[in-house]
């Protein structure tokens, strides 16, 4: 199927993927009464009393918006905020039917990290949680950062923190694959954008010692003068600790698991060969991966993901942030914590028993109806265990 | 029935009165690519070469946000955002059912005038237009005007407007029930808040010579020295040419029209006594209203008008912002102007035939199921005669 062209005429004839849904009528004046004036005068002031039950009587509790600047929308770049709503759109579409969460597409028409901020804690009173999406790097961590200090709702950059759950689920069951021990593998993480710089801080909490970064300027450490920025300084204290320095084909000789989340066909069969026996790639690239899985499998590495539906083992955002949010939403949480994203993380890899699990199925496919809740309920539980949640 | 406790109740059941509803289904692999990636990358690119197309391609073009500061809310006053967000999301399921309106309510966490029109501007590009509801005054003016210069989509502060364009129309059929013209007329608008401002300048606009304004201080007029803001210097630069100045009383005394939107029990049936024969008054304030309909007629009034829905005569918002938005939005207007609001009066008015109309009955109905289509095929036609109907 042509996707571009049929999914153009489809949304000529949606005309908008999503609308709002009366769940009070007003179709008499008794009913006006109860939804409207005078009787809403009640709740209202119920709230004023004790502000959290706006999470009883009004949406939030089940409401999250989905914020973009439009800067960095699906490979397309910054092509501004109206031209994101379609993307933001189908991401309410997928938070509601993976996740039976309301939300809320909101594009905003400024790059400046202060708007952009202060636009978001200003309404974060009228939702349960925020969902940014398609912001470029380094901006997005910027910003998230310093929402994550101002507001007491979850604030999830799911380009992040989504993709890095993901690829942690799907390496935890490679390594079982190949029979392997985080403790021993040693992992280069190409890219450094908003992907690969959660990815590495996630690996990291979850125990793996031995990263390394790459990004167009080759492997990042401390103390490298060229291409640096505070992100990339926060990583290089934390990672690559022999400050081992060169082109991503130097420092990929010997490794034990590359995860591309940067330029199609940046690696070669020749640089696949020389990673070490039993070698996992997650080329995340998409439409067109780092290396091929044909290309990745002649080099003799043994287990691939990619990005596409068409390959075995997809790193598909969808299957993390609907029962993240569901779990985190459901625990009333103020916070999307490291815990709570190991948490989903486990949840993930576990719907995949030692029976099933091989090189070609490390990862639940997008579809598969256990997913929401598994990761719901692991979401859940960890906000409760790490403090974070309210009811 | 006792409204504020069942309404209370429906409130804990309902537990939000609105959702988000998918027009697309992303219930198996194709029809993902389709919604989602890979195929959504058609319309947000179309939408990058013609931003125009986001009115086709996503659901701008029937989207409204319902914004408020929560500063005041019905009668309760400054109750704070997530007090005002049941009255919001009320509002919305308004907009749904009585305008096939989508509306998106966002309670803003700050009453700083800059921070309101930043946000809402900033948003703008994500709605086809922007419902301001429940802002004090005088606030409510400049962050009114303020927006209207920088968006090129309808603002329209309903508290203000709605108001004004069912007075408006009631007050044409109640001068043909009394027989007088509207260039004959002396009107006394009483209050100075929103709905009075704006009625004192839409009555201007349409052709009624002779208004005073009246707020706490008395009469307002040209060079008054106490309780002025730039909008009441606006008002009396244009309305009580001989500048009377006095109390309410003082001015009431020989006025054919009483509008009041003050006080609850602020006219006596002595004061209503003194104004003119076959005088109208309408007594907005809600639910007690500025006199009862009882007492005007015993003092001789002829036509009564009140926010009440247990009294004939009901001025009752519903009736215009729903097909008001229909229309602006219908024309792709970028403004809601004089005109358009004329318009939705005229409309208003016209659905009472001289036969059917007397003292009682010089507005529909809430529930008049003509009401929205009236409005807005006026609303559509006048945004084209005035230029700002854009398809």
């Amino acid at each position: 199927m042509d996707y571009a062209k049929v999914s153009l005429e489809k949304h000529y004839e949606w005309k908008g993927k999503l609308e709002m849904t009366p769940r009070a009528s007003v179709d008499n004046r008794e009913a006006l009464s109860l939804a409207y004036t005078p009787g809403v005068a009640q709740p209202c002031l119920e709230i004023q009393k004790n502000p959290d039950l706006s999470y009883e009587l009004t949406r939030r509790w089940n409401t999250v918006a989905v914020v973009s600047d439009g800067t960095a929308v699906l490979g397309l770049g910054d092509i501004g905020p109206e031209a994101s709503m379609p993307v933001m759109e189908g991401k309410s579409v997928l938070f509601k039917a993976f996740g039976d969460v309301d939300s809320i597409p909101l594009c905003i028409k400024s790059k400046s990290v202060e708007d952009i901020v202060n636009t978001v804690y200003l309404l974060s009173g009228s939702f349960g949680g925020v969902n940014l999406e398609d912001i470029s790097a380094p901006r997005c961590f910027e910003i998230e950062k310093q929402l994550k200090e101002k507001c007491d709702i979850p604030i999830f950059h799911d380009d992040q923190h989504g993709t890095a759950v993901i690829t942690l689920a799907g390496l935890r069951n490679a390594l079982k694959v190949v029979g392997k021990k985080k403790e021993d593998v040693r992992i280069v993480i190409n890219g450094a954008g908003a992907a690969a710089i959660s990815i590495t801080k996630l690996l990291l909490a979850d125990g793996y010692p031995a990263i390394t970064l790459c990004d167009r300027t080759g492997a990042v450490y401390a103390g490298r003068e060229t291409g640096m920025n505070w992100v990339k300084d926060e990583i290089a204290a934390v990672t690559n600790l022999d400050k081992k320095a060169g082109s991503l084909a130097d420092v990929l000789a010997g490794a034990d698991v590359l995860i591309g989340v940067s330029a199609p066909g940046s690696v070669t069969k020749e640089m696949a060969a020389t990673m070490a026996e039993n070698a996992i790639i997650f080329a995340c690239a998409n439409p067109t991966p780092e290396i091929f899985p044909e290309v990745a499998k002649e080099a003799g590495v043994a287990v691939m993901a990619t990005g596409r539906s068409d390959y075995p083992n997809q790193i598909n955002n969808v299957l993390a942030f609907p029962g993240i949010f569901r779990g985190a939403l459901d625990a009333r949480a103020s916070d999307i914590n490291d815990a709570m994203k190991i948490a989903a993380a486990s949840a993930l890899a576990d719907l995949i028993t030692a029976e099933e699990m091989n090189a070609e199925y490390i990862i639940p496919a997008a579809f598969d109806p256990r997913v929401k809740d598994a990761v719901a309920a692991a979401v859940f539980k960890a906000a409760h265990d790490s403090g974070v949640a309210r009811i």
